[in-house]
């Protein structure tokens, strides 16, 4: 049974707590439960971790490696600042899948950069928490096929 | 039942003879199948379309006001440089989903500029041709829920 | 008696079909039919022409030679994006005056940039259909005068 | 009887007086009685303003309101340096339409922007004295409208 | 009794008439006579000076030399446009306080870029007209502490 | 009685042990202490934070929601740097006011931009650490007009 | 016998129609007549096409594979402004020489770059319609070496 | 005798009263006096002028035409900003020498850059109040020959 | 004896368990072992530390006052994006030599302007591990020499 | 008989001695043996010169008046950096054909930028060496139509 | 007697045989003449030296430390490129003055940009073979002053 | 017995000669002296070699090929100019350590960008004349591991 970690950044842990109009009522722990329901349907494990420390994201990414065969990532505001990020999963090189809930490009100039962008697989934006099922699908479908299209 | 258009632009009929070591050996047709077949799944029916000409995808989407509930549009090339693309999706107020095959951000730098990403719900790249069907899922979870994020 | 055309650029066989709060209720064919009745008034010939497609607009302005005295046109989309009609213009050498019905420089920043303002006589923005008429009114003032500013 | 005011930025006493070949032999004195004489056609009291200096025609603006419907102008040298004119439209909430003798996009770069541009209702340049003639037909249409396509 | 003068730029004097539900009610009138009386409770002699002129404001400054202790200026649309203003300050070496009402940094974006600010001791902005209060209140700390953190 | 937090960024704990001749001898614990009595003079009740930590930071804005009425904050090296420090403020919707000690517009030209800027009310800076007191007092004042001049 | 195409993009069939002074009094037919002799004495067959049409062009390129050894192209205006005929070249993988009659290095700045020039063998241009010919010779040189220097 | 003006820009009036280890502490009256001596021993005919205001400075080169041979100006703060008095200068059509006392390619990034430097037959900047006495030898000897070197 | 501490930044706990055909098998501890004992020879006192937060080094830094006479720093990602450790530097004033192992020039852009290169001694980059050891070397010669070039 | 030169910039010395698989085992003398060789064959007298210093370039350049009817000239790196060789062909006015053997598009960034190319006639490149007789050829074929394009 | 040295950068030597109509017929041996002559009516004694070669040029420099009092140059082209010029300017501290026959700021932009200007006392430019005349004044003026502006 | 160039660029020959305070007293022929010492204890022949000309230093570089197995180089002012000395490295494909006596980062912003740094092994500024000897051992370490990190 393949194992995937979804990595979600800074201020996630404010979700359905602000802006319920747009993002809902679902709290980040109702997402998580609701990924690792489905992961079940997939035949995937999931783990999930969120943090607002850039240094706490790397290191979960360096313990990933030869745990996890995937990893869905939304790391938030680092997205666009943390290089360290970057280079962590450029350190481990499991296939990595980026997700935002917002269409970043709709927003602030400075979000429509992502410093992960070019390194991951691919990128899903502007679905909502849908986003996350999609990517875990993609992930599975992926890990079915024996490999990536990452490289 | 629910329509949704699948529009391909300039090149990706050359799909499945170039390049088949990174995009495999599916033609387009085969693919516009996939889609359909998919689509039933998801009781949606699905049109496909393909052209090389900017104005006829222009043309196409304005024919696909009161037909279609979904645009689901890979506009290839003119993803970068159409404004009568774009403006031809502000004028008909269809809910649409960008997806591009290939990770549009770990390619030449005017690829990482999409005239359409802002004013599209969201945006799927570099899963490879399960972009097409991601996008299916989530325009049927969105015409489910009654209405799209966007807006 | 003078003969002029008005081109129109893609998406503009949507008017008054879509945002109609801003844009009015008439159409194009109810805006050419105006057009042609005030061409009347000013002893003016006018043929109307629209297209999405970038390569019979060109194709129109190649074959306006020796025909018009004028060009009124509102290039839409490819205002900002057709070198190919700057091109044409730049070969037939008919005077050209530019038209956008809404303001182009209070829009988004790559309207800001047209790629026809700096070879055609001039350029009326911001006026509504209006537009269309007083730049009817300009180029049967400098018919009349036996020439333009232009050059 | 409405009221507009016409506000000639600096150089422009100059008219007439220079650069012959090009502008005519017209003086910014004849110039404003043909607009006057035009305004009564259309029925509107026109008042023609000049100044050479920034804070003037700030102050002129000023004064504008409660007086005048619509505002004209050509603030000249002014329209790529000033934010204070700007202000002053702003702050009076008076509808603007910008005349331009030139077509600035066919001179220096620095012409090429306008700070005044996406806060008037419109824009007409390069169609030489024409252009107050065709601005007054453009207010007197709006004011029949009762209002403005601004905002 | 130390002095200090209070500079308001272009548009000012619209204070209170325009924006209300933004600016309030208050006139430049009454918000001078409020600092004058501001002054007094610090034991400063308040002048406050307005101007549309450019030449004027820097001709105020250059009077200001050995007679005022403090400037305190808000150069409104100046702020971004005039070097003259600048160098006035950089001539007469008076310490200044740069306010500004509204919050600079959330406009248009040439209003993000102070000439002035790199050469004032600080900068107020956003907090309303009170930021004339909170400088003047500066302006008695520093001036009782003998000297200026500039320079 | 209204609860002010006072959030200080990176280096801040050096203040009183550096650059003595700039920035006085005053400890960041004198600095606090001088604070928490200016508040009791307002009637507000202050607590001060320091952080070099990013995401400690980001943490403690979270918390402030519903218990803090205002959060005055130097965000210090993270201005220029954090989109994390935005976001959380963006989430929390509690009234900001930056202070920065030193005129960081005329230092390096990275600082001259601020990440917060644009979504705090206003920002003090240069006028040394009395502008923490006169972001306490218009914080007083704001609160007692029963709101920000905010959005 | 090899094959060589020759594609010349829009506007081109005015050639000899406008500028005579310039580019000569020879049309484009006459000028593609003159090619396929020179292709004789090189002994290659040689194809004109010109559209004016971006698609076409698009379109033409697909067909070429399997058929022609060689592709000359003049893209004109869409040398400037095509991605998707650059993806056609890209697509098709036929050796490809750039020409231009013109010197587009002497002219305006956005007619300085070419989004083929990366992807072609090589480039000609400023030598009028004689650079076709010195296209057409490289080709049979390259053709005659077995491979082209490209990649 | 041929006629000279010497028109000095804003601030230009403190020459002397600041800055005098850099300037020296000659005033402006007294450097305009040295002009008028130094005008005598080439035989021209010096007038000299200085305004803080920029529309006066425009209104006295519009006075300039057919009344003085050359203009010799240091524009001083307008010299960067000032687009009325580049097109003052250019519809007067004086030969123009523009003079700077310090050396503006050694001070801040925006005087680096003139907007009359184009049009002006040339600059002299750095050699202090002797460069207006050079200028007005090369007005001197440029009308002897008859002409400038300007155009 | 001296006390020089070597700082290294985020993912370089990593180092030789990654990308072993371009770094070698070591890793960061048998490094930190080989430093150590070159620092003897050096009759250096060598401490190391490795942190992925970028908040623990500023506070290693502040630490680092008053205990080490100089400092060894690869920053790693940090070095590209934090000002903050730029600030903790220039705080405690200790002479800082930058090192990285492999040549930052020849790798993505934004990996060419360190935030600490204009702040710190010198920079040893791209000579591999082999990089610390010369830094140290220079360590040890400035503090033989009782200074360093710094300042 | 007409006089051609071929001016040969920095390196090109090492040619046939470096990178053989691309650019093949000819030397430099050998290329110029048989550009003499084909200069006979079109009734061309050619004279080759090499040179590593740009000083050496103009000077050639210089004497090449009178004496040459075409300069054939592949500055390599000079081509990007030497204002002063652009000085000189323009000194000169012999018409100019700028050769490079590799595609320079295709290469770094900085060498997309030639400082010749928009005075020369045209320009060749990334044909080989083959580019040098095309140019000989064009050469020719100016010489016996009486003329350049050129101008 | 005081020393001065008159530095021609390249192509300078062609001064007099080409374009007369605007330098007109003087050689650079008559000009150097003319110095020379206006030296000694200055008490200077002059010495002139023109080169097409930058190390010459930067090895004249070096040798004139302790025997020029003062240079001028015209480093022509190199001026726009040659670092090395200034770093052997800064290398001997001998004031120079420099100056342009033509008004550079009236050319190709890259002529804007010297590399020289920030680090001499001043610059003439425009004035024609007279500037050297001007130069020359000046160093004799401030050579009697005992010292130079610069610094 | 390896053997190493040391390559040093223009103005190097004043070392010693000027600002005495900042790079000392040694001469440049001392310091060659002292790296040939130093090579020897190295067991490395060292030769030593500066020029101010750009092409000797090509030219230095093309003979160096099998002749030396490494080159030091400070192209001091060619490093931000020459292509030329780049394309002489990238034909000789020796190793080359990049070193500047003073940190190229705190200096003006052009020198900040070396145009040989991304093909270079390494670089190290900033640590004085040091730097020559510290790429001294990296070289003889590389040479002892039979290759460089290079490539």
């Amino acid at each position: 049974m393949a194992k995937i970690c979804v990595i979600q950044g800074p201020n996630m842990n404010l979700l359905g707590q602000r802006e319920q109009s747009f993002y809902g009522q679902e709290t980040l722990e109702q997402l998580h439960a609701r990924l690792i329901q489905k992961g079940r349907t997939l035949n995937l494990e999931i783990t999930c971790f969120q943090s607002n420390h850039e240094g706490e994201i790397v290191e979960f990414i360096h313990k990933a490696r030869g745990i996890y065969n995937y990893i869905i990532i939304n790391a938030a505001a680092y997205t666009h600042t943390s290089v360290a990020i970057r280079d962590a999963i450029l350190g481990v090189k499991i296939p990595v899948i980026e997700v935002h809930i917002s269409n970043i490009y709709a927003r602030e100039s400075f979000r429509h950069k992502s410093l992960l962008a070019d390194i991951v697989q691919g990128q899903i934006c502007g679905l909502g928490t849908l986003g996350y099922e999609l990517a875990l699908e993609a992930a599975a479908y992926y890990l079915k096929q024996g490999g990536t299209m990452l490289e």
